[in-house]
């Protein structure tokens, strides 16, 4: 008998792939963990039955979710990670020469358990010395710090279950208070295909609106991630994306980067008339 | 009991989406057409069981297909389409008041008859003064004609079956030579996101290059369409996409987008490094 998962994206339609074999289902207190293996996407890791990372295009979510914040800033030296248990941030934000210290805090250690074990490769931020675990809620963590970073990266699931608080606006405002005065903060934000999500992208938006100077939505095609188009936001305090770019520490780690380089920079800022109107 | 239409994008995984009703099933002697009601989707045309087109997002491709070549042209009078039997790229063109003929050439007259009478909105191409369609082979009309066109935008169906001739290079030397001295080729050319489409997508662009000064592959992220990331190819006698752009015309047709603008039209020709490595 074939075993094939379906990720519903909406009651109506989703993705289906054929398992060759069940690696790894635990449930924390928080969400299910399940790592699949499949033909087409290697290894996939899912949470409440969301595919979350594959080994076939993991590279495009965390390049994404971290240079564009990266490169704006001209030094990020300490960079905070909120969620990004699997480590393909950190790991992203790690390879930066500039980055002294890098926090990540999960909120459920299940997931960074999971991620070392069978995403390797996607894990590897783990080892990097600058990098700091935190096992714990980011809200709380966010309220408790005195520290300043210079950038903050939401790594978050969907804005359901542990998430929610994630996608609130006393959120962003708490990730405001503890950038430096440089500061930028970048998230990941649904997609714009899917009527449903369309009003979080709007609210976020309208959120960091309030809060920030500057803010700037921003796209990749992720093939795994519902509706194969993914929105993220750019919150910055003093840079402005498309104007400030590190073309210096870019030559410097280009050959690296499976996704991104200096024109997807400038490029993945320009919205559809289909997603302007989501915000406007 | 639910209906469940699933396409395969590969032995090992597809889309799947619920259907409500199907509407329509017929068999040419070139393909086979599905016209089914989908919740998600709207209306779907299926040809061979892959998804040409829906109602919920048929306008990003055919936008796509048509704009960037449409505009690069400073003053495209005379257009040929290739395929496109649904009319959604023959809307686009006859759009532009520039145009003063189109001529759309499909293989499979059952496919304007579907189209016609279940996507109304997309086939309204064809009640255009300025259209005229000839139901026969593309690479026979393009062989048999002494016309010259400003524009020829190939709308073809996957290469495989009745369309495979149209990703051959005689078949694009053929194009070249019923263009007009400034003319443009625009085209199709599969997901740069599936291992098995890549070879397509270097084929066709070192074809299009051992023809054309000017070859420039573009980017859109479709939903419907194989992992939600699609790739068509520009090959220009003299203008430069990047650099040509009618913003005039554009001035005068812009609110009728949903997906395309003049941002767009910059930001699709930068390409992700792994679709760069592709075609290297």
């Amino acid at each position: 008998m074939e075993k094939w998962f379906v990720e519903k994206y909406s009651p109506d339609y989703g993705l289906t792939a054929k398992v060759t074999k069940s690696l790894y289902q635990e449930e924390s207190q928080y969400q299910k963990l399940e790592i699949i293996e499949t033909p087409e996407f290697g290894r996939v890791m899912l949470l409440d039955g969301v595919i979350m990372v594959t080994d076939k295009d993991e590279w495009v979510y965390h390049e994404m979710l971290a240079h564009p914040a990266m490169f704006t800033h001209p030094n990020p030296e300490k960079v905070l990670i909120i969620g990004g248990g699997d480590g393909g941030t950190l790991r992203e934000v790690c390879n930066h020469e500039s980055v002294k210290k890098a926090v990540l805090c999960e909120i459920d250690e299940m997931v960074i358990t999971g991620s070392k074990k069978y995403f390797p490769e996607i894990a590897k931020g783990f080892d990097s010395p600058k990098a700091e675990v935190v096992v714990g809620d980011g809200i709380k963590y966010i309220k408790e710090s005195n520290e300043h970073f210079d950038v903050i990266l939401i790594d978050s699931t969907d804005p359901v279950g542990p998430a929610e608080g994630l996608f609130h606006k006393d959120f962003y405002q708490m990730c405001h208070d503890r950038l430096a005065d440089d500061g930028i903060l970048a998230l990941q934000c649904e997609s714009p295909y899917i009527s449903d999500l369309q009003p979080v992208i709007k609210n976020v938006y309208v959120s960091l609106n309030t809060i920030f100077p500057i803010v700037k939505p921003y796209l990749a095609a992720i093939h795994t991630y519902q509706a194969g188009l993914w929105c993220f936001m750019l919150a910055s305090k003093k840079y402005m994306p498309k104007a400030e770019f590190s073309s210096n520490r870019y030559e410097q780690m280009k050959n690296q980067f499976k996704f991104y380089n200096d024109e997807v920079q400038q490029a993945c800022f320009v919205l559809p008339n289909f997603v302007k109107r989501i915000i406007e």
